[in-house]
């Protein structure tokens, strides 16, 4: 654990990152001493930092950090978590603030092997994600909607929640982005109005383009979600999951899941 | 400074405070060694946390952490967190976690003495709040929102900023909730769907209904607020200001917002 570049784990309490979750994160998976897709989080972060007018913390700085980190822990889930650091009381942005750098590791999850071949079960959250143009997309540290959704099931055998927004659109998962399959397109919801988009939803996009698989981005209803040929959820941590079962409904097929999977496992090399 | 029991200003990069905003708070105002309302913020803080599945502290050990602050710090802006806690990596609330609570004291603001007589220039955000009937009226750590349309303007010249919801309803002020004076009646915004619910705010409900003065607590559009007669918003800080100028409105005359000031200050005494 680092925070601000040294050695800790402790912030301060009047950090924003606590106060107002002023702040953006990032999760990435280390394997074999290499952070993957490091660039792409990287890009999203200066994204988010830039959405909320944090200034965004120097490449070679954060790689540099990364790069001691990766020497003690190669292989794992390291979070990083940038804030705005502190400042004066009140909810306005200080007009001069040093953002709080912060780095966590974490072992990787042990899921079954099978759920990324086989499929996993997901449920439908009761909670319904609000709207807010100005937060949608970016990976910022007001995350109580997913905490509440992830608390509506505590059954193991559960492996993702997916989460409408309130006007009735599938969104994504709790921690995952969700794409569809149907008649030989993906698509996969936009994240204008709510969600988080992250790196790996970015890469099945860019997936897509370069295999002249037609993909479009918008609006779906759970209807047609349920109809999909294919259903799979991604992340950087978990990769890529399809689903076999959701509510009521099954599927055993995933032959453009699959097709993905590999070719993101082939480009984590 | 005191963070579970203990003099300090520290916290772990592992609460859920931080990497969620998965938590609640209260700001007191410390008067001659009193922390003013601290039955009803407490009634607060317990009706938040349990809106959030978080266990709430204990009122007598809330009680003495207080009263040991208050010996320290007679007067000033008391600030109590409580988070959810530490847990295992992921959204979902752990089974048992034991929460942190965290007080921090400030100096009071010093604002013009003026502001609570001769009223304050208010601006309406551009920002809209979005709408989580689960969230609403918490007073909760996830606070970009406020963050984002405080940052709208640093005119220190104008006090405060009201917010509108996406549907066009007026909610707030970014630090205070807000009522309106219309052909004898209050009326404060319905935050049913956003907002946060103040001590404050409940007084005022409390003072109308003691005094017979209507009051309904509805949806207000912007047309509306601009027609009353008086407006004023309150927080447990600032105490009530009226407005006298929100946009290219003003207002010069608030005898109903002087007459629930007054009473107000005199049951802080």
């Amino acid at each position: 654990m680092l925070v601000n570049g040294k050695q800790g784990n402790l912030i301060s309490i009047r950090d924003r990152g606590l106060l107002y979750g002023d702040g953006v994160f990032r999760t990435l998976r280390a394997s074999g001493g290499h952070a993957l897709h490091w660039p792409l989080h990287y890009q999203k972060l200066q994204h988010d930092c830039a959405s909320l007018g944090i200034a965004c913390p120097d490449l070679a700085l954060l790689s540099a950090e990364l790069n001691n980190l990766l020497d003690l822990h190669p292989d794992g889930a390291i979070k990083l978590i940038v804030t705005r650091g502190q400042g004066m009381r009140g909810y306005a942005p200080p007009a001069r603030s040093e953002p709080t750098i912060i780095w966590d590791v974490s072992p990787l999850p042990d899921y079954p092997d099978d759920w990324a071949t086989s499929g996993i079960r997901a449920r439908l959250c009761q909670l319904r994600l609000g709207q807010q143009q100005h937060l949608a997309g970016i990976k910022h540290l007001n995350r109580l909607e997913n905490v509440l959704a992830a608390g509506e099931w505590n059954d193991a055998d559960i492996a993702e929640g997916l989460l409408m927004d309130v006007a009735g659109n599938v969104i994504s998962g709790t921690r995952s982005n969700l794409f569809a399959v149907s008649q030989g397109k993906l698509i996969t919801p936009d994240l204008s109005r709510c969600g988080v988009a992250g790196v790996q939803r970015d890469r099945v996009i860019a997936w897509a383009a370069k295999n002249s698989m037609p993909l479009q981005i918008r609006d779906i209803s759970l209807d047609e979600v349920l109809r999909a040929g294919e259903l799979f959820v991604v992340n950087s941590i978990i990769g890529l999951w399809p689903l076999r079962e959701l509510e009521q409904n099954h599927w055993t097929d995933f032959p453009i899941a699959a097709q993905v999977r590999q070719s993101l496992e082939e480009t984590d090399a």
